[in-house]
């Protein structure tokens, strides 16, 4: 018996759509202060890249795209929900709901189910897909600070994952949301917090 | 606020695919003996008609459809995941793995997310879809006996359903798995057992 | 069939142990300022109060009252796992780990399964409990606002269900987390967010 | 990084109380047949004795012990949920509710939240609590077969663990339980079927 714990990492990329990341996304203009800001595109190109170089699993944890009959007759929309379903968002076969292109998957990446909420976890298989490769730590990055990137780092140590967020890795509505995952919350459940930078240096 | 329980169903439809009902699906040969002798096909075509009649919702839980790198590098493959690697069943964008061309779905229906290994609800959205929409009460049908319908009956008491098993709309390898499902084993954990007409008459 | 959707509440009370909310507790002095400042004990036991009279189900979702062997060998204590585990916090068979006096349970009300983390829905049988009791609507009070209260939120949202919070029944370490749960993320994702007397009005 | 998967095994303990494996217990006429006849108690002993010179961590998943108000209410109870109701079967603070006295937990040991239904995942930590520990594959043995034992068996290989069950540690109410379990279902979907002999050899 091995006496030992192997520790291994994904990269788990979540919702890096055009229409979020974009210039022409539906969302680009609500979000381009904070994805600017942080020089979110570049970072997760360096990450990307670092990651690739490691051999370090990537996973991609997609939003659902919106497609007809989504959302109808449900009890309990959420304004998440009904934002996505206002806005279309993320529409099946459009190009808002591609991921950017120079942030696409390539051969051996994983890609788990979609989520129609926040965490990347929730009804999906990324905690099965996460286990068949024996991974046990989760490195998050990409959209949106404080609804999926905080949901799925919850779920990730709910489900006994070691949680990195990637603090300049993300993007929101404004700052005040950055901030609050940022400093607020992720400090109280999170295992480490690093910049880019910072986490390519740990590698 | 209301003193009562009100009940609404849903039809739960697992892997009607041509691999396993269609002649010449991949599978067919192992399965024809149960799927003829249950009268399998002719009872779910009834079963669907009276639930679209009586409003009832039919929800297709399907097995993933296999695909370029599907299953590389899991730690630990099961014997059924093997089964689907080799046969490549269900194969993406194939005839064998579309849904049998007298089960399909129409408007209104919904599918929820694929299922690696057995279970309808581990690792998908079916259980968000049944919340969603009010639905407290499942219908099973579909293949196999013992894998895919037992294991998503044994979550679906696990999760708080009423689960009602359609004896005669379930097919199998051999009629021993048959027998396991039916006799040993579901009448210990599920709720109701009945046979298509019983069903039919109940609605 | 039912064609219509009867919706059914719980209270949710998550944390309300003496530690937390009594004079003496371990945690006291860090979460008096809010506690006092929402009126907290007072909020809830209004609340308490008048959901017994209307026959809201009450259940209790507690955290792990912390014991002898727990977190040892972990590989990955989380900074609230730590601090549960360097205070000894909620200790079984202790005053801190019992709940406060004045919010105490009652025949008829249900207690989950302790959580390890924050979430009252993670690794417990909450889900399972809602569902035997037909409930799909929850609301939310007890501590703390930005882990265990916004946790138990989001896991709420991802199963289905209709989440309110209350929005002066709730405390924290300070005044930044209490704005991040109910000013910066709640609204994103919640469907209801009400004071105590908006509470009370709409039963 | 590293590049290999380490493996580690936990045995998981089901249900090893008195009223299952003990003279007098609610249900030892029931099941002494199938226990007597795989020599089960002398079988798990061995195993148990095994697992601790060789530092395998031992896990119990236990039933709910049956407590006033348990199944009050509920909207469908199970066959097996009626069952424990009318016998008040491993009742809280009762002899029964005990585990078998030479099958009982030493220091070190892990205990996971009771399990309502049959397995011992749903709506427990034990997930949680193995991934805290490392521990990617699960050896399975203890009452009863087809039921807790072919369903936490279902929910491991779902969760991604490697599954091997103890084909002579457990027991049920009957010879035809034990055969579907260990002959029709575990062999589609299980990793590893082995004797108590062949388990031990193979530490």
């Amino acid at each position: 018996m091995a006496t030992f714990q192997s520790n291994k990492k994904a990269l788990i990329l979540i919702d890096p759509f055009n229409d979020f990341l974009s210039e022409g996304g539906k969302l680009w203009d609500t979000v381009k202060e904070t994805v600017i800001g942080n020089n979110m595109i570049s970072n997760l190109k360096k990450i990307i890249s670092e990651c690739r170089k490691k051999q370090i699993q990537i996973i991609y944890a997609p939003h659902r795209k919106t497609q007809k009959g989504d959302y109808l007759n449900w009890n309990f929309l959420s304004p998440s929900h009904l934002g996505s379903y206002n806005l279309n968002l993320f529409e099946i076969n459009s190009w808002g709901g591609e991921f950017h292109p120079e942030l696409q998957p390539q051969e051996g990446d994983l890609i788990a189910q979609n989520h129609w909420t926040a965490s990347g976890f929730a009804n999906t298989d990324l905690d099965f897909l996460l286990k068949q490769h024996g991974i046990n730590q989760i490195v998050l990055a990409g959209m949106r600070a404080n609804t999926c990137i905080d949901s799925t780092a919850r779920y990730g140590v709910e489900l006994g994952y070691h949680v990195t967020l990637i603090k300049d890795g993300i993007g929101a509505f404004n700052w005040e949301e950055i901030k609050a995952t940022v400093e607020t919350n992720f400090p109280n459940y999170g295992h480490s917090l690093l910049t880019t930078e910072e986490f390519i240096a740990s590698l």
